[in-house]
């Protein structure tokens, strides 16, 4: 890794997308430096020209590595996952890694896009119980399949992108008042890996752009 | 492949995930059965207790395959490509994978979730705007990445995920009265992309659960 500079982590201390990277990050021990781009101020500074330049789509995150420019988190992760395999955030069974993908993809694209806070902003005065409605949708999914394969962690007993996902997607439905508990194993996989270093310093309590009062 | 039964597809003809599990099957020249659910039909058969137990997020495509059922369209393609790696529809270079990922997650995370059947149903009048403003939003982006990465198709001149993902999308956008010219590279590359057999023979207007007044 020598002679390669540190990837800059665009991002919002509180997107779950973000924090998603920040844990790969941190999983893998690599150092990175983060750009905080506030979705709050001034409407939201992702819809500048400026960072327009950095990710067309104009959300978080976006990762500078290696020479070019990355949005999607997922993208993202299978990239550092790639080119710095160690440790590995797949299994190396086919069918394991299908059941780490489809748990990534139900998270991904099933849920946090729908809660998402530029659609919760066209939803408008009902954007609590959308949001609501669209995490207890897609966490009674997760769940019935989560019995299937979880062990320790989501798929068995090593660490994956389906952890990953799984946290920061648990800190959302807690802010939006769904109750956790309804879900055991969601719960139950969510406090063991919450006890993680590289998930609690990826925490959004504490980034360089967490507001004062925030802080934990 | 000896002794393998063959993969059996639960869709809808014209559910765009489920044709790009059907785009990505014709390409690796797999051989596997269909089972229709009828998103419309009774309000829609993928909410049946049966079908729940197929896929607890109660979506199409599911994909029962080697002794396993997956949901999640990526996933399954994603599967699909390591255990039966002919030809590759993922570049061997990181960087291009990347971009190629990058591409799908837009696609899958940013565009499709936002105006699928389910979510467009509880948008209710209003619903032909609200999908029009979400694909065109995530095309502008799309145009910006594909002029950076396109050679014949999204990602250089092999056929990829990414193109899998494009065309079902264009599909829905033309459904939507979307119009593409706005955007010249996503249109060059699908029409060049819609020429290609396993586009055709998976399209939605010649699959078996395809209604008669549709059938091309």
């Amino acid at each position: 890794m020598a002679g390669r500079t540190k990837p800059v982590l665009h991002g919002y201390f509180r997107s779950s997308c973000t924090w998603r990277v920040r844990i790969a990050f941190a999983l893998k021990g690599i150092e990175y430096e983060q750009v905080p781009v506030n979705l709050i101020k001034d409407g939201g500074l992702q819809l500048t020209d400026e960072y327009k330049k950095v990710n067309p789509m104009q959300q978080v995150p976006a990762v500078t590595i290696d020479g070019m420019t990355l949005s999607q988190s997922l993208a993202i992760i299978q990239y550092i996952e790639e080119t710095r395999p160690d440790p590995a955030l797949l299994p190396v069974n086919p069918q394991k890694r299908a059941q780490v993908r489809m748990i990534c993809d139900l998270i991904v694209s099933g849920i946090q896009p729908l809660q998402n806070l530029y659609v919760l902003q066209k939803i408008g005065e009902d954007k609590v119980s959308w949001a609501q409605h669209f995490i207890t949708r897609g966490f009674v999914a997760l769940e019935s399949l989560l019995k299937q394969t979880a062990g320790k962690y989501c798929v068995g007993d090593e660490i994956s992108m389906a952890d990953i996902c799984l946290v920061p997607q648990v800190y959302n439905a807690e802010r939006f008042k769904v109750d956790v508990a309804q879900f055991p194993t969601i719960k139950r996989v969510n406090e063991t890996l919450l006890e993680i270093e590289a998930f609690k310093v990826s925490h959004p309590s504490c980034q360089p752009d967490t507001p004062a009062d925030l802080r934990a």
